[in-house]
């Protein structure tokens, strides 16, 4: 859908607007310069990290920042003042976002969005900010748990039927491709995003035809650089598959070969097995095994340990709807109010979050005296107070260093754990993505968002990237920051 | 957002095209006849029932159903014949569409649509059918659990921020309000649905005050007659509450009342009650208190029994993405080609699908000689072959009847156990709601569908709406149909 992203101002809770008119009403309030961080409080899926999303449509949004006549209209239904709503047709955004890169590995605790600007700005983009990140972060995160379980097999997004409403079925979609999919079903969102949507045939149309055999043979005859036969609409073994390799053998003799079939239910694991064999046998080495049933990537690990064949995976429902956790616990906190540190305190310690403006260093183990190209390896990621950051650069040549300041692990259950860091490379993460109301730099496609996915992903050690049970990543805070943190709580306390 | 529905046209899965293209090079096949059926296989989150929606909003994307130069244009990168395409943008619709009323209380494998017309058409339409009604069942259920379970008490969906993309927070609003939730605090979607959003406050307004009373007592001199304070950003019990009930003192004596207070953490039991107890002893009896924590149906079951105090509750996440069941199991299968009975075989025999055109009878118990308005209640829905249907009229008149024909339970575990049906008052369910391409009736507004909502549900009794094992709804079919359909099967099996 060719989305009319101006409206998107109005997808907003209501209270961001009765506190916007509230602001504006108090006159000094209003612009108030204020940060605040878009974080999440969990990996998704009890996994080690997330794949960043998201990103690169929040800003379009902001791009797009505008209030129309129809949306004040709209709004004078609200008791809401005649002069703040003004107010907000005329106002031109003055915001400047901090973030990670689209695609980007990431963990729960870290800033992974810094938003800098006056009060009611800052306050009136939450929602949508909120929406943009939370769902495209889960599905790109998801896609990328099914890409690695795959082994970076080519896995098709198959979820249009199943997901929750029609333009989550395009955001699943850019997501999916970030995250590491192939390609999509949904000739609308293969539209949107200039590639060409993939598909072959249903159970309908086999059973729209006098025999399997019938309905595959016309298949071939129109598709035959391109005949993938669905084989299960009656039984996998003695029906689909034999037919499968009639029409195979038929379009050999013309030329082409057999593409592919599709196993879409039963015993997956002994199916493809017994296909594999089969078309083996009669020489259909090139013909691949496309697998579509309820897949994710427990099955996908699953499958493979027990030596599954399979070479591309047609994955809907439980990559689209993020089925076994289907929402993100992304947050947007306010950590400065009007140049001075503000936390939201909790009776859980660590819910408590974070003060004043940030910047989150990623530190590398980069192999030193290594002739062959160096795999960067990420070894932790610290949170510092956005004024105190020496790290010594020489570690970049001399081999690796100790950080030397005392860290604080944010995620261990004894929260004043103190650790170090060990890295002979490192990284500022939040780069200045859009500044004044306006992008920084171009947009990223799908396509530099994936490769960013890619980079980071293969920096990632493997036993943060395990499926079930990963070791977590060091997420840490500086001595600095701790110490805001602990002030800036005791200044609430009485 | 002013959704262009005419995009909807190409929210199908690729092989929906590839298909369409090959029944019309096979000239003869294009126009043949057929019927499908949309159904769910399973009720949703283990409960006894569902509530269809969406059901409007595929006859409106229908409606507006015509390919565009644009969609042509695109559709022409994919290897379809340009004859083929030249018929896609001259076709008109003759699809007829027999359904449940949205809003309905509909029950697992029984056709909810029925969709009469030519192969090709019919088979186009099937993936925004699914995307139509998918999810749009999947949240109106989910709001429609929660509602029962809080005594039908005063909802608001507050799920934009973890909604599944944008379009998915609208149609999400719009299955709440369905489902019997009462308002949104999504401005988008309430202007698209011609209500108002609810809202008030952050926890980031109350930290842009030097003290959380001064940011009360902000936002009740600027809404006195709208004053919900949130009062969990430091300690509810020994600040919040108390501030709130300073800020209502200030408000009466202005002529105001203190609207409501919010919880949003904690032990909501615990606090509810002695917020209430601190509300009612300073006089504010009137003060409704509003959770807004991460609430579902279980937590609001569990929560009035243990004696907890809510008059209005705030629900987004578990509500918005249906958390623990996020996808719906609806199908569309082919139940009639070219006047053929059709069935998709599976090895699970309760899989297997129902051939042929088919009414859905539902029977009622309608107590006799009451004087009183009679508690219609639903005894059990049976679905019957088009043709067969001869049901004795008197039952509405004379008590109660029962149905003679041999009935089969379609969700026992045995499949060929035969039941009967005590009733005196039956109805059609599946009613032609859109002719030759044109809708038959008005479009519901939402507030019709939750009319029909509130009708269905108060004749579904108790036992099939508990929240958690609920009794079994008898879903039967006709002995003729299931004749039918051992006679449809026996023709694959040689």
């Amino acid at each position: 859908m060719a989305e009319n992203l101006k409206d998107n101002i109005l997808l907003t809770d209501y209270y961001e607007f009765s506190m916007a008119n509230g602001y504006y009403l108090k006159g000094e309030l209003a612009e108030k310069p204020v940060i605040f961080d878009y974080f999440f409080r969990k990996n998704p899926y009890n996994g080690g990290y997330a794949i960043v999303a998201g990103i690169e449509r929040f800003l379009d949004i902001l791009s797009n920042f505008k209030f129309e006549n129809d949306h004040i209209e709209y709004l004078k239904n609200y008791p809401l003042s005649p002069e703040f709503l003004e107010y907000l047709a005329k106002m031109k955004l003055k915001i400047n976002v901090y973030g990670f890169q689209e695609g980007s590995v990431v963990f729960a605790n870290e800033p992974i969005l810094e938003i800098e600007g006056p009060l009611i700005q800052c306050q009136i983009i939450e929602t949508f900010l909120l929406n943009s990140l939370n769902y495209a972060t889960l599905v790109a995160t998801k896609a990328n748990r099914m890409w690695l379980a795959s082994g970076k097999q080519y896995i098709l997004e198959f979820g249009a039927r199943r997901a929750q409403g029609p333009f989550g079925a395009n955001i699943a979609t850019y997501a999916s491709l970030v995250g590491g999919c192939s390609g999509t079903s949904n000739v609308l969102a293969a539209k949107n995003l200039g590639i060409k949507a993939s598909g072959t045939i249903a159970h309908s149309w086999i059973m729209s035809f006098p025999t399997e055999f019938e309905a595959f043979m016309t298949y071939a005859d129109i598709y035959p650089d391109n005949t993938v036969l669905l084989v299960d609409t009656y039984d996998t073994l003695t029906s689909g598959i034999p037919n499968a390799i009639k029409v195979g053998k038929e379009l050999r003799k013309r030329g082409y070969d057999l593409k592919g079939i599709r196993l879409d239910s039963g015993d997956l694991v002994k199916l493809s097995n017994e296909a594999r064999k089969l078309l083996d046998e009669e020489g259909f080495i090139n013909t691949k095994i496309l697998i579509s049933n309820d897949v994710d990537e427990y099955f996908i690990e699953d499958f493979k340990k027990k030596g599954g064949k399979c070479d591309i995976w047609g994955i809907g429902t439980r990559l689209v709807t993020a089925y076994d956790e289907p929402a993100l616990t992304g947050v947007y906190k306010l950590a400065e109010f009007d140049k001075s540190p503000k936390v939201k305190v909790s009776n859980c310690f660590e819910k408590t979050t974070l003060p004043a403006k940030k910047r989150v260093v990623r530190f590398y183990d980069i192999p030193y005296n290594n002739n062959s190209t160096p795999q960067k390896k990420m070894v932790g990621d610290v949170i510092f107070n956005d004024t105190e950051i020496k790290i010594k650069k020489e570690g970049l040549i001399n081999g690796k260093m100790t950080y030397t300041t005392n860290l604080f692990n944010l995620q261990s259950d004894e929260f004043d754990k103190v650790e170090n860091i060990e890295y002979s490379g490192y990284e500022s993460m939040l780069k200045l993505l859009f500044h004044n109301g306006k992008r920084v730099k171009q947009k990223l496609s799908w396509q530099d968002a994936q490769k960013n996915m890619e980079q980071s992903i293969e920096q990632l050690r493997a036993e943060h990237k395990r499926i079930i049970h990963p070791t977590q990543y060091p997420i840490l805070i500086s001595e600095n920051l701790s110490k805001l943190r602990t002030e800036t709580i005791k200044k609430y306390i009485k």
